[in-house]
């Protein structure tokens, strides 16, 4: 376990305490209901229940905000509201950016309009513009007047940035310093901080104009002479961002070439801002997490402790589209009735070929959507794809084929229908491979996400595909 | 685009300068075979082949490593090697490095092992590590031999480390100082060093047995007055890892708490090294990767290029099991063959059941699981979220079994048929619902990972569960 120095407990062990305490608080308050009884005993019982919520609190105060948020999302909603009125107002704000866009919605429906106003105020402006999308627009105009002139730009700005771009990951907490000085004098400037923003290991050398020059790491300030000029030492060869780029481009910068932060210039050189690591961390997990999600069916991030409505709403549309795909599935075998009628194996036999043909085809498309996401298809080598997904299929065809053709003899005592079997499988299988490279390639052409519902299409292409090719082939050679 | 500054070319116009030249290199190759026609004109056009080979050359000398990296995974094998030959050996190591495990193999296999020793004397031992599974036993035992008794030990201890663990990720690259010198001798002392190891943003303070007692981060080192003790400004809660920890624990403490660096300790509390943001964000990577991967049926990476046959190698253990599944499921429609002879409009309506179910167990199961990769189910949940599955699956079953109730009566006008998809749906999206919550804890309970094999399970069980159901009412109300 990671540990806070040897005595911290880990975050495991505290969320198993707060659900102690959050217990016997509970079993405290049912055990004496108000306005009856002894009131001795009700005092004694109101003291000791206030002393499980004041041990409560002061477990809170001593984690993290990341802990705290942890905590937050592991509770269910009565629990996790009790815990947050324990929370100190002064860390609202914090402990907000922490936790899930579902979580958070609980949290803040729960909060008056100046607890939220108080619990903004505290942040900074890039992480204001983080909560704004789920904060009520009259905290906002709120929040926005109190700010000094130049951070209601910085917060206009980072606001105007859509979710997925540079802008939004951006912060505005740059030290940066003039080429024309001596390493000594950058020294004494930073000696006189009382602390530099976190994340900073480089400095950012501008001219008059606020115009990016070069960065000047903070390992090679260190082991630089003081005599020298910035000019001298600074790297003038770096990765800069422009606040409208993909966020994604900028995650795959810091990926490839192991950076901590980077700076972000307008249209002009001008530096305005920086992206740091942590951010990109947060932004990887939250895509990968989003992927996960669409990939099983959810439309959204869901509060593990959602109510039953919210849930089935987050899921309804998949569910929609499934049921789609399944009326049309179900009408292509209804044209062959009359075939089933004649040879009810058919109905036994006909869900294995659709099976592993969406199986294999998924297989291909999960290749194709990740080749596609790191940019490594292009026209030339899509042909040697198609190539290689063909030879795979009719391989697996053949092999996979026999095997359910033998199945089919052998409970069936139909050699006929063995054949028909595996001409099916290899048929089906082909079919997923050409359309496991085609749906995303066309996708990314119509500029759609093709990690999205690739995978639905292909499985509705091999499960209609495959009834009507084996019913057919059933139909034309064994009917 | 991402850019190293304006002048340099992004990483995908390089991929396509590459590929053109490449092109005209074979383009001169096919038009000169070798030995054959006019010596003055295949002179001229060995030259000039010659000379895009050396055009590609100058190219690829400029590119970053991981760019190179990027490059080699995007061309077919021939093609690859052809560049891979043309990168200057003393970059082999960095960039062997950098390449996908199925991608290192090709360009490993291409190589003998004179090269390989050097590629691999080149690296630091953490990295000989990491590249040591896929190096041939005698390349291993060679960089041993010419390694120092004090890099051989740190080697040895680093091939020890499990893949998965938190010693697998850190490196040896640490700045330890004393804490009873003042600032100003740490300054002298990093200045005395031609440069810092990438990462450093803070020194670990050690005692004289190697002990470690605090963190001095570079942000503190420069805003404190050079008089005073390391001791008075150095930190001393922070979070330190064991190397056989889990690395998924070290990953998300570094996302929980937004670290750059973090000390690594033995049982006795000494400094063995230090885990960085890089090693982690390459591990979260991978780690996504791969449960993209097994999601979609891929045993591990495959190379885009990969030979036809092993591709269906990376294949068909997916395959096999989806088979065995099937198999079962046409098993259990096999003992209703009797009513479906009599009732053919069933063998149409009974994958509407079976799918919508998988559909729907998915969902539940996604949210489950990555409840459990985030430690946030615990005994005292676990009910509450059994409860509120069950409430949404029977909601779902009555909306989407009314939907299918009414198609089932609109196309075979059967009122009767149309209650006993409703029933059947509702009761498949209930099993759905209670398997999708037990499947992944029950695999938690019994030690395997939750995220590998649920969706498969859950679909084979909603659709044999499925069919059961559906033919099973139907036998019993409508035969």
């Amino acid at each position: 376990m990671a540990e806070l120095d040897e005595n911290r407990p880990s975050v495991q062990e505290s969320l198993e305490q707060v659900m102690e305490l959050l217990h016997r608080h509970e079993l405290a308050t049912a055990a004496a209901p108000r306005g009856e009884g002894d009131p001795r005993r009700e005092l004694v019982e109101t003291l000791v229940h206030t002393l499980h919520l004041a041990e409560l609190q002061k477990l809170l105060d001593e984690l993290h905000p990341a802990d705290v948020a942890y905590i937050l999302e592991a509770l269910p909603v009565k629990q996790r509201l009790i815990v947050w009125d324990l929370v100190r107002a002064e860390r609202d704000g914090e402990i907000l950016l922490e936790v899930s866009d579902a979580v958070r919605e609980t949290l803040i429906a729960h909060m008056d309009e100046k607890e939220l106003v108080a619990a903004t105020g505290q942040l900074d402006t890039d992480e204001i513009a983080d909560l704004a999308p789920d904060l009520p627009r009259e905290v906002i105009l709120d929040v926005f007047k109190s700010l000094p002139v130049e951070e209601r730009e910085q917060l206009r700005a980072a606001m105007s940035y859509p979710e997925d771009s540079v802008g939004a990951l951006m912060d505005f907490d740059v030290i940066s310093v003039r080429d024309d000085v001596r390493i000594e004098v950058v020294l004494r400037y930073l000696r006189r901080l009382d602390e530099m923003p976190d994340h900073t290991d480089q400095l950012f050398v501008v001219d008059r104009e606020e115009h990016l020059k070069g960065l000047l790491p903070i390992n090679r300030l260190l082991v630089s002479d003081p005599e020298t000029l910035v000019a001298a030492v600074m790297v003038k060869e770096y990765v800069q961002f422009h606040p409208d780029e993909k966020a994604q481009d900028a995650a795959l910068a810091f990926e490839r070439y192991d950076l901590v932060s980077a700076p972000v210039v307008d249209g002009g050189g001008k530096l305005i801002g920086r992206v740091t690591v942590n951010a990109v961390v947060d932004f990887i997990r939250e895509e990968t997490d989003s992927e996960m999600l669409s990939a099983g069916g959810l439309r959204e991030d869901e509060d593990l402790f959602a109510s039953v409505w919210k849930s089935v709403k987050n899921r309804w549309a998949w569910l929609a589209i499934n049921l789609v795909t399944a009326f049309i599935a179900s009408r292509v075998i209804g044209i062959f009735e009359e075939s089933i009628a004649r040879i009810v194996a058919l109905a036994a036999l006909m869900p294995i070929i659709a099976g592993i043909g969406g199986n294999s085809g998924n297989q291909t498309i999960t290749m194709i959507v990740r080749a596609l996401a790191l940019g490594q298809i292009t026209a030339a080598n899509a042909r040697k794809l198609f190539a290689k997904e063909i030879g795979v299929s009719i391989i697996n065809g053949l092999i996979w084929g026999g095997v359910v053709g033998l199945f089919a003899f052998l409970i069936y005592h139909s050699w006929q229908l063995g054949v028909v079997m595996t001409g099916a499988m290899v048929l089906n299988l082909l079919l997923a491979a050409v359309m496991g490279v085609t749906v995303p390639l066309v996708m990314q052409k119509l500029g759609r996400d093709p990690a999205v519902g690739s995978s639905v299409m292909i499985t509705a292409i091999t499960d209609s595909g495959g009834f009507f090719i084996f019913l057919g082939l059933a139909t034309v050679f064994l009917v």
